[in-house]
This record gives structure tokens, C-alpha cells and sequence, in this order.
């Protein structure tokens, strides 16, 4: 019985995630659905990418948290239109969530929608959002054995965030595990190495939201 | 009927989590149930308690991954008895997995049963695993918003390790920030201050496992 309950919230899930995929096509809008550990920095990318790209494309953000609103007030300190998703404690975003969450916005004045996820790397993994991409953000400072400890979400990701990466000389990460790892769960996978901090790879960031914008 | 489900889960959950409590109590053997986000530093914590405690009290580990048996041959290294428990995707540990994970052990011969749950700072924290103890892990670089973002973990903690302090001087993190809003989920709460790269704070730490190990 339980395995029954659990594909139907599945099933359910995925009918409404193919309806956000449709809503936002619709409207012209690329959905991203951030995935990563608490922490690693996902809000930090969003802000600096608002900052720097100067309105093209034009991006709205949806924030996923089990509480507080303190992520959607950074967002909004950038200008950017922002939703905040509490989940009451929950340990993912699913596709009724967002698709709420789209009432609030003026889709025809948007290119890019960011969803960001509940910091976890393994529930968020399970549920379709109705995205085009899902981006995988990882710091340095977590260490290089998280794709082979969390396979499932590195071998989904369109794109993997090496984040922090002013931290490297201070914590011990092996920068070839951690590409040999990702090569063998999805070879080719694009990785982005970056620093919010010193601004390094910066650019490389906001080029793959410019092209992602383009749809 | 979904509710209805996960209540006989929990219920269930619970049943058996007393079992394990028991079990334990019966060999004079304290259980302690690690929780953190992914990469916060539970194994190196660990492993460096093993290392400096010479072994007094005596520690055995179950340690919890979605994957891989990378953080049991972590400890292992140490001397510790040890065995690895993979969830094969699954996102926090359950009283059932713990007390399979019991007859690896001789529990005459232990008086700290460590079990390192699934990084995730969510999920484990709703499951009882028949621990005496609950010890919240987190690291500098994850951020000061941490306990305000995911309360139920640091209402619960019995006690609050604040890792990687040897990073605060290259990462935005307010410790009264942090220390307000512990206190506000709960008055008084134990914190240990920690690095395992420079050292400072280990013997604090191992001063807490040496009287968790008194019973």
C-alpha cells in the first residue's frame, strides 16, 4: 500500500511539473531548478548573477525554504521579482508549489525563471518542477566526494557549480576526484568552477545564464 | 489515506527506535545521532575524536551514506569498529537500519555507538533512531542563517558543534548572528566551537564524547 501512495504523489507530481513546463513555454520563460546541500552558496550565485548581468535576460527568482523569508530578501534587494516558498518544514520543492508561485509573476516580462530549492541533495532530486535545466551547486568546502556519495543528482545535472573556489587553498578537495567522479556518473558534463568572493569565473557563470535565457 | 500511511511510519519508526534505545541501555552502550547538512565535517569530527580520545571511551561508528562505503573506511583507518549502512538513495537513516546495523557490533565492548545520519538537515531530523543524544553539526562556511532556516534540528540538538572555525576569517558568518538564533530555538544550548584543521576546540569536543560516554 505504501509503494502505492508514493507513486501516486509521483505520478501526480509529474502531470503538474508537465503543466509548469507548458505555462512557462508558453510564455517564453526557461524554468532552472537550483539543487544543492544547504549552504553552498545557490543564493549567493542568483544575487551575483542579478548584479552582474544587468537585466538581459531578465530573471525572476522562486525561493525554496523550509522557513524564514531571508533568502527571498536578498533577491528582492537586487531588484529582481522574487517569490518565497516556505515549506513548513519540508525537505523539497514539488510542481504545485511552483505553479502557485507563478501566479505572482508577469511571465511575458520574463526569460530566466530560478527556481531555488530546498538545500538538500537528495529529496529534490525525486521531483520534476516542470524545468528546463536543473543545476547542480556544489562548494569546494563540502568536500570532492559528493557526486559519488549523491549519484543521483550528478548524473541528472545539465550543469555542475563548483562554488567557493577562493576557498580551495584552505580545505582539503581533490579537484580530479571530484571532475573523475563526475566524468564516470555523466561524461561530458559541463562543471563551472566559481567565486562569489573573488570574482573568478564570474563570467563563465553569467555566459551560461545568457545562453540558458536564450531558451 | 496518505496521512494515514505516514503516521504508521512513524509509528512504526518509533517502535522500533525504542527497541534500539533499550537494546543499548541493557550493554551500557550511549547512542549519539549526528545530523548535518552534506560536507559540514561529521566523519572528520570523528575520525579526529578517535584519534585524540586513545581510546576511552570506547567508540564504534554506523555510519549512513545515500552511497559508497568512502566514510566507513574513514574510520576504519582509525580502529574503530565500524559499519556502513547505504540507503541506496534514500535520504535519512531509519530505527530499523540502526538496529540491523547492531548485530556488526559487540556491545560489551563499546560505550559510545556514534551513528553518522544521511547529510541532510531535514529528513533525519523527524526520525527517532533510538539515540541518547542528538548532535547537530555545522560548518562556517554554510552560513549564520542555518538554525533559522531549519529550526526542528536545532530545537532538538542536545548539542551544537559550530565546524571548520579555521575558515571564519574568509567567509561572511556572524557568529552573534548564530548564537541568537540558537538561543531563540533554544535557551542555553551547548555549543562547541571546532576545527579539526588547526586543532582548536578538539579538546573541547573530546571532553563532551568523554562525558556523553558516562552515560
Amino acid at each position: 500500500m505504501e509503494i502505492n501512495v508514493v507513486e501516486k504523489v509521483m505520478k501526480v507530481n509529474d502531470e503538474l511539473a508537465q503543466g509548469v513546463r507548458e505555462r512557462l513555454a508558453k510564455a517564453g520563460v526557461v524554468g532552472l531548478n537550483f539543487i544543492s546541500a544547504p549552504g553552498s552558496g545557490k543564493t549567493t550565485l542568483i544575487e551575483t548573477a542579478l548584479r552582474n548581468l544587468g537585466g538581459a535576460p531578465r530573471i525572476a527568482v522562486i525561493e525554496g525554504d523550509p522557513d524564514t523569508t531571508l533568502d527571498a530578501e536578498r533577491i528582492a534587494a537586487c531588484g529582481a521579482p522574487v517569490t518565497q516558498v516556505n515549506t513548513a518544514g519540508g525537505c523539497h520543492l514539488e510542481a504545485n508549489l511552483v505553479n502557485r508561485a507563478l501566479d505572482g509573476f508577469d511571465l511575458e516580462q520574463i526569460d530566466l525563471m530560478i527556481i531555488e530549492n530546498v538545500g538538500n541533495l537528495v529529496c529534490p532530486v525525486s521531483f520534476d518542477l516542470g524545468e528546463e535545466k536543473r543545476v547542480a551547486v556544489v562548494s569546494t568546502t563540502e568536500g570532492h566526494d559528493k557526486p559519488a556519495k549523491y549519484p543521483k543528482l550528478f548524473r541528472t545535472a545539465h550543469v555542475v557549480v563548483l562554488n567557493k573556489i577562493d576557498l580551495l587553498p584552505y580545505v582539503d578537495f581533490n579537484r580530479d576526484i571530484f571532475r573523475d567522479s563526475l566524468e564516470k556518473l555523466q561524461p561530458g558534463v559541463e562543471v563551472i568552477e566559481v567565486s562569489c568572493t573573488s570574482g573568478e569565473g564570474v563570467e563563465a557563470w553569467c555566459d551560461w545564464l545568457r545562453r540558458a535565457g536564450k531558451g
